[in-house]
């Protein structure tokens, strides 16, 4: 059986993988959840049609997402992280012994089961003793938090359907408020080279530029995401996040296979086109 | 009429555009020409099916590939430009005053000609009087060359087909024996995503840098290519491409879309997995 699984990245561009085999498909509550077995990406998650994560490179995005921040601030203690049933942000956190508390605030609960059984190597650290698992809206549970977070990682799908929300002014603003006095913000950003895409980047920029006195914003290439040229925002109440790199990051020992303390620095160099974007938002 | 390019990336994976309007076809002595209009990308050209460059985009690959090495050393004025039918190259080379002398060899006479006449976007400054361009062999040309190059840029096609020898030791070796002292070799070096691609990266790179003293490896984000994830290699006889890096560039006023020279410290910082690769070249 010839079967593909093709993603358009624009009405006028799509990306296509040959599937192995499907391994399951559901619908939950809120969205069409698929899984399925690839020959050059290994196990596949689709969200109501979007390529979520490929077992091939899901760890650059999860390591970017994770250790920019905790590389900035050695001294995180308390995570929020939403969105990122999968959980692959939760195993890059739990690297650290030095975090005390990960909250994970999951609205599809049927995301985290299909990923516990179908996609170990994402989910492999749920059950870490410092996780806490909210099956939850984000919105609604940040609003509730006051002064109680260092580090909030918003790994959000795209700014439609269910993760429409965690791209407002509203929330950005209930994640200040939830933040310590020396909170960093991280979240996926979209991407700048289509058209749609890019907008939904100057509006999430705009938005938290107006709530956080420091948002900068960083790239990583991830190839099974639209154009390959993804971004990721980090906001925080003063760290800055090149200036305050802690080299001593080297020294905790720990394994990464794409993010390193130089590419840290490199990786907030953007494109002209892309800062332009940025400035213009 | 429904009408898609699909270039394959790997067996299992492929890359979609949506054609408006098919422009050319033909077949030239070493290789199949198409240009066809797309909605999404403007203008495409594609030899043997391998997509080479899109007006969207184009700027990328053409700025990363001229400006790193302009930037490291200022008194380039001799410069051979190998491949590179379509005018990309010598078109950022001209924004220089400083460079004196253009030689471009392609073996491809009819894919000159063809840019010439449907892609001005990037052929526009072929007839600059400092452009001397040779239909020949560029291995053969370079083979007759001593100490007479400031930089050469090698802007070839994949290593297959007509671009195939400009992946070899002796090609490298002659690249080296026609620059002068201070001399600069960048070449396009593939990706590090496919294994195909990558065991080409690696290939060239050992190669490299079993001649050049200075063998760095750079990256750019390419949407249209294979992965997104573009990599080029910068070779010279002493400059290193981030420690000399002349800041002053910024002062000749040039206008770049993708280029800068923050940028270009950060583009040298790869990601572990590539530096990886390449370390076991």
């Amino acid at each position: 059986m010839d079967l593909w699984f093709t993603e358009y990245h624009s009405n006028y561009a799509r990306f296509s993988i040959k599937v192995d085999k499907p391994v399951i498909s559901l619908e939950s509550e809120f969205q069409r959840i698929d899984v399925f077995d690839s020959y050059e990406f290994g196990r596949v998650l689709v969200l109501d049609g979007c390529l979520m994560l490929t077992e091939k490179d899901e760890f650059i995005y999860h390591e970017m997402i994770t250790h920019i921040p905790m590389a900035v601030n050695p001294e995180i203690q308390d995570v929020l992280v939403i969105g990122a049933g999968d959980g692959g942000v939760v195993r890059e956190l739990t690297k650290y012994d030095s975090v005390k508390r990960i909250d994970m605030v999951e609205i599809d609960k049927l995301v985290v089961d299909i990923c516990r059984e179908y996609l170990p190597q994402t989910s492999c650290r749920l059950d870490d003793s410092r996780v806490n698992i909210y099956f939850e809206d984000g919105l609604k549970f940040v609003r509730r938090k006051n002064n109680e977070y260092d580090l909030i990682i918003v790994d959000s799908t795209d700014p439609f359907g269910p993760g429409e929300d965690l791209f407002t002014r509203e929330f950005y603003g209930n994640c200040y408020k939830a933040l310590k006095q020396w909170g960093i913000m991280v979240n996926q950003h979209e991407s700048p080279y289509y058209p749609n895409d890019a907008l939904s980047m100057q509006r999430a920029h705009k938005r938290i530029k107006s709530i956080f006195p420091v948002a900068e914003v960083y790239q990583a290439h991830i190839p099974t995401y639209p154009s390959g040229h993804w971004l990721f925002g980090f906001a925080s109440k003063g760290f800055h996040p090149v200036a305050d790199l802690k080299e001593n990051w080297n020294s905790l020992g720990l394994k990464t296979r794409y993010y390193n303390t130089e590419l840290h620095r490199g990786c907030f160099a953007l494109p002209n086109y892309v800062k332009e974007l940025l400035e213009n938002a």
